[in-house]
């Protein structure tokens, strides 16, 4: 019997799955939009199971990686909070264990993300990265020695709310100036709301900014420009030797990069000193998380426990 | 023959030695003032030398470690650069190798400090740590896994140039906003010169705050508020068991760690979902970097290469 594992991106409006073989060749991907925050726990696990069925074409998956866009704990069992999904401190791998009757495997999505790049992206060949999601808001995970690092509660890579601007704008989080506020999907709506008093979503700006708008590509920059500031601080901090941006808004590649690049030459200090590591795109793309999951799933069952 | 290991602390003002015993019981101290940053290398070294056969009772040392306050390269090998010191890309383990006859071991004095956490202070129990040393600037290290981690290019830790003020106060590095700015035996001094109109040095502020001066409470805990806020952002980032904070003006004790933990607090995203880690003085005082040096000397000679 062919093995097939597939990951599953649980994000606030859609869920993504993909089938990979064992050599990690996507093999097939399935979606389903997200049924909303307020539902119970079930309809979304019910949601996933459909996307992982389809996914593996009807048969049952040799193993199963759920990558979920929210805190997950330190030993994967549970989803301790989600600002976009229903579970509360809810066993979400024992739930799809028992749901699919197959192993599942539970993480962060930015750690799902990064330990894909690291697997079959472009963190391959490198001990240590720094990982920044930018979609809606900013996730990030740390690579170590060669390895993925969680942190001693698994909340490392909470990259989204250091805090970049003093009494800065209000987050959801509750708190003031989070770097999510002037870095993220929802900060570049509100640059380009500002610039042109009426509301774009995020591929509205993109095409536009495509197009050659000069208002649309400045409000890429500027969210660009935030994010070199924020990356020069994890450079900083933890010397990694690569910078790796996925998420939803990196699809504007080279508009973002560039000016995050110039951002983090400029606010990293003693550059004549040291090699500035490269800010690259993901190598995974927009699947990074689901392929990541998948990944995780097929090497967490050969390691008997996440990789 | 019994054996001593001595670690000297090498800081812009003072060459501070400590000898220790196998077991890392302090045996003597010995120090020298700082020949500047002016001088040959030589003259620097020769105060090394002379502090650490000081504290070694005349006696050669089975090993001695150096604790640099600067850019340490990530072998060991060469203090790239030192804002203090007079060495620019400068062997220094081997010049002191040479100069003293005996194994010599070479580290940041941030990582030395957090060294010795690990081994003798606070971190003895602990997988990982953020250690942040206040003096004049603002010193760090990391420890993950119950190891020290240097980062790619040996300069993981440099916390006091994270920008935490866009366009905020101009930093001795040449950027805008550095935490150090606002964290630090400078920031002090200036927020107490902003104060009360005239210079005072960090003990004179110190004096002051323990007979009760309001002024100079306020002033560090200004301090302390600013280590609050960037501690949470280190902690959202790398999610550690514990924060140590050392370094001359952590001899504030309370009046700085009180509004610390107090900010720590308003500054990190769920506290309702995590444990928020400890905010702790270091174990082992004012001499933490060079018993630091010491042990890591120590354990470098038994283990063929630094710990």
């Amino acid at each position: 019997m062919t093995e097939t594992y597939v990951g599953v991106d649980v994000g606030g409006t859609k869920v993504l799955a993909v089938a990979i073989d064992p050599d990690g060749g996507v093999v097939a991907t399935a979606s389903r939009p997200m049924p909303g925050r307020e539902v119970p726990d079930a309809e979304v696990e019910r949601a996933l199971a459909g996307a992982v069925l389809e996914a593996a074409g009807g048969a049952l998956p040799t193993a199963v990686g759920v990558a979920a866009a929210g805190l997950v704990d330190a030993v994967g069992e549970r989803v301790r909070f989600a600002a976009h999904l229903p579970w509360r401190d809810a066993p979400v791998r024992r739930a799809m264990a028992d749901r699919l009757g197959t192993p599942v495997f539970l993480d962060n999505d930015a750690n799902c993300a990064a330990y894909g790049e690291l697997v079959a992206g472009v963190a391959r060949d490198v001990e240590s990265a720094v990982v920044i999601t930018i979609g809606t808001g900013i996730g990030g995970a740390l690579i170590i020695g060669g390895r993925l690092y969680r942190g001693s509660q698994g909340m490392a890579g909470e990259f989204g709310h250091m805090q970049v601007v003093p009494d800065g704008l209000r987050c959801e989080c509750g708190l003031r100036g989070c770097w999510e506020q002037y870095c993220s999907g929802r900060a570049l709506e509100r640059v380009m709301r500002v610039a042109v008093g009426r509301h774009l979503d995020g591929r509205e700006v993109s095409a536009l900014a495509r197009q050659g708008n000069a208002v649309a590509r400045q409000a890429i920059a500027s969210i660009g420009t935030w994010l070199g500031v924020g990356a020069a601080g994890l450079v900083s901090a933890f010397d990694p030797e690569l910078v790796i941006v996925g998420g939803g808004v990196s699809a504007d590649g080279e508009l973002l990069l560039e000016p995050a690049r110039a951002a983090l030459l400029d606010s990293l200090q003693g550059t004549d000193r040291r090699v500035v590591p490269p800010l690259v795109p993901t190598g995974l793309g927009r699947e990074a998380g689901a392929v990541g999951a998948a990944l995780l799933a097929r090497d967490g069952l050969r390691a008997g426990g996440r990789p």
